[in-house]
């Protein structure tokens, strides 16, 4: 029992729980629910499922995470990019119905949840470290544009296309203009306007107002509700279904999930493995980096491992409520922190309104036109297009601005799942490029002092029997080839050269490869007259060259400290 | 014209060409010729050509390289390596017949050609940087013993088996022993016997004779050759073939080859294309180490972009004289510089008398046993395999010893072209997960001096409200989080923390991921009211960080050239 609360963060927290602190959790629970609803029937629309499955998304496994979970505040429930992600694996299989389509994206959550107990099981959370930050950021912002062109058939009021690929889809969209029906256009448009409304001016409007400041939160949070509200309002009252063809949510089926849905099918989850891997990376990826951030701002810190624990029962308790893929949302956790939820009993909270929602409320959405959620998530997508964020890369390194683009549009043309895969063969590809033609500094010693500089940099003195160099880069395979080109190109034309000193003061590892390249360049260098001398070789890498014969095969070249010591004792010395 | 000379290092040597050095490349060209005739006729077998065309390769291309390379002793024509990648690449082609056979090989050639050239416009030399020592090593010895048991059946006298996988290989020898024809395998031992002598014993018994260097030098060559005409006599004289079915080369064309072959066909070109990307890439990897090797012993360099553009024209030479692909030979470029040539003359001398043999030599080849050939072709493969370089390697570093080993165990296992990509990439994703986790130090002052040092290493003092972390690695994607996590977790449980000093003295460069780390953790340090301050920025990062808002969104932190001055300023502030 012992040892079942300590896997729960929650149970420590309870430890010093407070009816203080449980009064934060519970209007905190109750903004985000306000938010929540709304936003899984939006999400489950980008995913291609019936809006009641997008509340079934946001009950099990948020409660799932609040249980688990290392972070006080991190919102889990479906997001805009896990939804884009379903829908797009999913399409691509081809599934020949709703049913089956259902079925896949269920399967898909549970192979994501498995995949990530597995990390778990195996400690090994460090794999997304082979996501670089412009990979990321290129993906989230294409991904983005993906959501928001995927809704503008609901604002339009046309069929949306059956394809993922971005040209596609723009085109078909384009052809479909003419098509457009204006009352769903108005009401999109409305939609799109209040949420801009409450999203922008309002908040400062109350801020001015003499509200207490709990009621101001709630009340600019409460956007996505009105919309929902007031369009199905409309809808219903002046019968736009019918006579203006409104396109609505239709039935919400009503009541708790049933446990179905989950079929074990080798050939379906060989075929649904890698874009689980890939959902599954992204949902930690995502979630992590909220929680570490939220975590920061209360001193605190998450831990990794136990997220990795928590994210997948999440997306094991999607894939057992019949929901599909979940993480944390950014935008419903930084408002649950910004309501004041202490802990994640604010999550339970949510999850129980949600809950009440799906027992006593589903009919009311009948109604409810799918413009209006088209629009909410088109607002939701909106910030995440990170257009600064690719000018800032781009001006501070070319290369990681080249990574960024890549998979913006790798992403856009390909597709997610392979757009994604692009840039991360991309960034390491270039990371490995870059460090391939390392800076190399000549030196010499700096006045009458023992320190030794850049001769393109400083002032400094040189003897003609002795050569001195400095590599600012681990050697390793993709330099070895250069360093030794560059030190031969220096040796060979200067015949009174008898000694190479190299500083190693700015090597942090040494490879196979470079150990094989030194031992071939003492070779070379001896046959040139000239002997190897190695200086300032850090502890970690002194300790591994121990290992090898490569000290041995120097002599008469030695090993020194410093590169004073090595000028002192080699001025004198010849080599032969 | 002068252009055109200046392109052609030949030309250059010439002009202090003496008669002594004509000399020298005559004998060198004659010893070299002498072992270059029967192995170009082995390969030529290895590779599944007739014989001749291996002569043909050791023509045109070497007057080729003769014209246009940087190296003076470089040997190019048919090598091991080369002729199973030529093997393995066409067979899994299934081409029809011999003579689609050959045609394929012969466009294989045409495209590595190419390639080369393409690379030499391009300036991309570079790219070999991409394969590490470990990966090519493990490529080598797993290729020796794929060439060691492709010859065996013809020792044994038996059929080759059809598959390339390592494992089937084995399998069919083993069933077909009992069909082995015994004086097929007496041929066989004895031509193994007979060259064994001729490496070993042989140069330390004729070093004691009283016979001149370059006797000595020529008689310990001529192993390759006496085991050719000795097993000739024996097949022709006892009439083994009739008698005792050993397979023999039969008739080998007399005459030059005709200029044919190559067929412009997009369809089998794109077929083509990968594996001719990996025959230039190992066939320029080889023969630059070669030429590097042994420019160093004559106090020279190769030109890489030069040698792009000498194995280029090697290739497209074999190519257009209907052979496979070609490369620098280790073991004849070795006896080219041991013989004494002082220029590529000696490679055109060769060349000549390849010529000659073609043009009268031929009929006499006609009851070459091919037993004779596979045990050339088995002598020249079996120093290939490098136990003690991977035994060097395990040693020295875990990680590589990990790359080569499935290297070598991915060519046995998928073939030669998976298991060199396979090793590539794996050599990547470890190189990348290695700086994932790198060494970091937390730092104190040893004593009373300026120095900081490991407070794990040294005895060092350290002030409560002040942390110094030195991180030994450059700062970018795969490694930011791991450092980020480092430094919460140091922070977050001293309360009397005020300001954490990194320093950077290790940090080559920083990329776009680890700038957005550092912003971030500038921010959730502030949340726990610690200043984040970097001291030892090296002049390249500084420069690219003063590119950046990050020195204003430090503030109060701020930017020290030394960890001393940071202590000394940070002593008595108080962040906020």
């Amino acid at each position: 029992m012992q040892r079942l609360l300590n896997i729960m963060p929650l149970s420590r927290w309870l430890q010093t729980y407070q009816t203080q602190h449980f009064v934060s959790d519970l209007i905190a629970g109750i903004i985000v629910a306000i938010i929540l609803v709304p936003q899984s029937m939006a999400y489950a629309m980008l995913a291609g499922m019936p809006a009641e499955y997008g509340l079934y998304g946001a009950m099990l496994p948020l409660t799932l995470y609040a249980l688990l979970g290392s972070s006080r505040n991190l919102s889990v429930g479906p997001t805009a990019i896990m939804s884009l992600m379903v829908a797009t694996s999913v399409g691509e299989l081809n599934p020949e119905s709703s049913t089956q389509y259902i079925e896949y994206a269920i399967n898909l959550a549970l192979l994501a949840g498995l995949f990530l107990f597995l990390l778990w099981l195996l400690r090994l959370g460090d794999i997304i470290n082979f996501i670089s930050h412009p990979v990321i950021s290129g993906f989230t912002s294409a991904a983005a544009l993906l959501i928001i062109t995927s809704q503008l058939p609901h604002i339009i009021g046309v069929e949306q296309a059956q394809k993922e690929e971005f040209i596609y889809v723009l085109v078909e969209l384009w052809h479909s203009l003419e098509n457009t029906l204006p009352i769903t256009l108005i009401l999109g448009l409305v939609a799109l306007v209040v949420l801009w409304f409450f999203l922008k001016p309002l908040p400062s409007l109350l801020k001015r107002s003499s509200l207490p400041v709990t009621a101001q939160q709630t009340l600019s949070k409460t956007g996505s509700m009105f919309v929902v509200v007031l369009s199905t309002l409309a809808v219903a009252l002046f019968d736009l279904e019918q006579v203006h063809q409104v396109k609505i949510v239709g039935a919400v089926l009503e009541g708790l999930p049933a446990l179905s849905g989950i079929v074990v099918n080798f050939d379906l989850w060989s075929r649904l493995a890698l874009p689980a891997v890939l959902i599954a990376l992204v949902c930690f990826l995502e979630s992590t980096s909220i929680g570490t951030g939220l975590a920061s701002k209360r001193h605190e810190r998450i831990v990794p491992n136990q997220e990795l624990l928590a994210l997948g029962a999440a997306n094991l308790g999607a894939a057992f409520s019949g929901s599909f893929a979940v993480a944390g949302s950014f935008s419903r956790s930084a408002i649950n922190y910004n309501a004041g939820a202490q802990t994640t009993i604010a999550s339970l909270i949510s999850a129980v309104l949600v809950c009440i929602t799906l027992l006593y409320l589903t009919p009311w959405f009948y109604y409810l036109p799918k413009a209006a959620l088209g629009a909410i998530v088109i607002v939701a997508a909106l910030p995440m297009i990170d257009v600064s964020s690719f000018r800032r890369c781009w001006n501070f390194n070319k290369v990681d601005g080249l990574t960024m683009l890549t998979t913006f549009s790798m992403v856009l043309a390909l597709g997610v799942e392979r757009g994604i895969l692009f840039g991360i063969a991309c960034s390491m590809l270039l990371l490995i490029y870059r460090s391939s033609r390392p800076h190399i500094a000549v030196l010499g010693r700096a006045g009458e002092s023992r320190d030794f500089r850049n001769i393109k940099r400083q002032n400094v003195s040189t003897q003609n029997n002795i050569l001195v160099v400095r590599v600012d880069e681990n050697l390793y395979f993709a330099n070895t080839r250069y360093v030794e080109a560059y030190i031969l190109q220096h040796c060979a034309p200067n015949s009174e050269l008898r000694h190479l000193v190299l500083s190693c003061i700015a090597v942090n590892f040494i490879d196979a490869s470079a150990l094989e390249t030194l031992e071939g360049l003492i070779i070379k260098l001896r046959n040139m007259g000239i002997t190897l001398n190695l200086t300032e070789i850090k502890g970690p890498v002194m300790d591994r060259l121990n290992k090898t014969p490569l000290f041995d095969h120097l002599l008469p070249g030695r090993v020194f400290s410093t590169t004073d010591d090595a000028m002192g004792a080699l001025a004198s010395v010849s080599p032969h």
